[in-house]
């Protein structure tokens, strides 16, 4: 059989027309946050995402700009009724008092040692911190590394017995790929510790460790026995990551205003959601609401609960969301899906 | 003209031969450093990056791990006979002081108000921090960048008359280009201000902000007058990122130990080498020697001036060096060229 230059032209047109039709006839068919039911919190999201890659749009975001900054515990994943920290912490509390029996009779450990769970979840999150330091400190970095890691590896959440890192938000994790499929660098900032989030953010949620600012307790550089220069973790916190500290050390370690902030505590992210919303440009602020005691859990001012000052979403946040035109997402209403396993 | 289908296969196959025989033979025939000249340093970066990106070594190393830090002043560009940000804080010294006139007969603002030279170039670290604090505080973050942009676009340096961005090395931009273009990600660690290097890394070396971590003062949450959300800088030193504290600080914010670092300073690289180099797997420590007086200049203690606690390359460094195995680079002997401007 003989092909004519013809032929050859128009088999190249045709897979030229292919090509350049069905690659975006695809992605415009293809819905990026499938988990979502369609409302004005799915179509805010996506409406930012096109709006500041449209070359031809006033609001246009460089690609280089493209930052985004997500909160963890009660945004990319479940934080009731007690941060993972905390229960991984909880657990060292034991045989660190045995080394330092002083401890034994005083707040917050003496609580702890109490086993009531209720009392626990009640801490402030100023004596969470101190368990914090006391446990997480004295060992090297790799050695902290491993400890977290095997940890993480075995422990398993009290209402669906599964590990802690199973307990992220399918939704969010679709918007995570979302925005970096279009560019944007994804980054979290929590009030946990920077270096327990860094164990496991590459493999949970695609993000490395370096792009992630959290509290964190000082470093001190020494060596072991055997003079090899070691850097260790040491009882003293030099980076406060509540409230404000979330948006003060954001630029501290990284120089940027996001455009793009998820959150959802008032004692957590709303300075960081209304910096980021008060940005020249196009902004995008999301604020997570727990309102599924069914799927997952009901909590904060909205749901009729006690409203604290760490608490999550104050009705002072609330008043301030809406003032300010953040979207605000309904888990029971705007998730068709919670995690990843279900169904 | 007919062409037949054992032609179009033809076509195809060379057009299939070309593109994958002629895309390697160029890589591997490009010197990726061509200011180098041959020698070990030069030699000892190549080795290094081949023995890392290479799959069937047992020294490979993941793309997510593959980090290099880099120091900058006096490592990716010229920092002598004082600190590029140095120069910029001086020039505010005399606004400061007619706002604060109680600092006039403080030290180190009555030197720098003397106008001496020398004595300036002689004011130890701790007091050039003092001058930083005081003369870059008191803006929002963004009225900081507005003023130090408006700097670098006028100040010269006073030697050769360029933009100070002008006096980077050629060869270290070569080394920071061939690192990214085989899998790593390059950071700055200096001991200057964060907040100024990141105003120009990103069009100087082609590092983003948020991979510049530095000295850092406090950045503080706030309402300006029309009670829109800002960010004020504090004259309230949080991160000191000088000796042991480069390689502390690198691991506060980004949580990993670079495989390959690059510094020049005792008072300011020394542990972040050693700890790289004492890293397990391939590691790679380099120090930059300014030997070279005539094309550069010449100074540390083994070119028989003075060693002081912060000066560049002190004798207890380069001993270290050579114990440890780091790759040290003679400015005048491994560099062909220094500036990409020159000739």
């Amino acid at each position: 059989m003989e092909i004519t230059r013809r032929d050859l032209i128009k088999g190249s047109a045709a897979i030229i027309a292919v090509g350049s039709l069905s690659v975006p006839t695809y992605a415009r068919d293809r819905d990026p946050l499938p988990s979502w039911n369609d409302g004005p919190a799915k179509q805010a999201i996506i409406d930012f995402v096109k709006t500041t890659i449209d070359k031809s749009s006033p609001k246009f975001v460089p690609p280089e700009e493209r930052i985004a900054e997500f909160d963890q515990d009660g945004t990319l994943w479940v934080e009731h009724p007690v941060y993972t920290q905390v229960f991984y912490c909880l657990g060292r509390v034991g045989p660190l008092v045995q080394q330092k029996p002083e401890l034994k009779d005083r707040e917050p450990f003496k609580t702890v040692l109490s086993g009531d769970r209720e009392a626990i979840a009640k801490l402030p999150i100023r004596e969470l911190f101190e368990i914090v330091l006391e446990t997480q400190s004295g060992m090297t970095v790799e050695g902290f590394r491993n400890d977290a890691n095997q940890w993480l590896a075995k422990a398993r959440d009290p209402r669906w017995k599964r590990p802690f890192t199973d307990l992220t938000y399918l939704p969010m994790q679709e918007v995570l790929k979302y925005l970096r499929a279009n560019g944007y660098k994804t980054f979290i900032a929590t009030g946990g510790s920077a270096g327990f989030v860094r164990e496991y953010s590459e493999q949970v949620y695609g993000i490395p460790p370096e792009q992630v600012a959290g509290t964190s307790q000082a470093i001190q550089y020494g060596y072991d026995s055997d003079q090899h220069p070691i850097l260790t973790r040491e009882p003293k916190l030099v980076l406060n990551n509540l409230e404000a500290g979330k948006i003060e050390n954001f630029w501290l370690c990284y120089g940027r205003r996001p455009y793009a902030a998820f959150g959802n505590s008032s004692g957590d992210d709303q300075q960081m959601l209304e910096y980021v919303k008060a940005g020249p440009g196009e902004r995008l602020s999301v604020a997570v609401l727990h309102d599924d005691a069914t799927r997952e859990y009901a909590y904060g001012p909205a749901q009729g609960l006690p409203d604290t000052s760490v608490g999550p979403f104050s009705q002072a946040m609330y008043d301030m969301a809406k003032k300010q035109n953040w979207v605000v997402i309904s888990m029971k209403n705007d998730w068709k899906q919670i995690f990843a396993w279900e169904k």
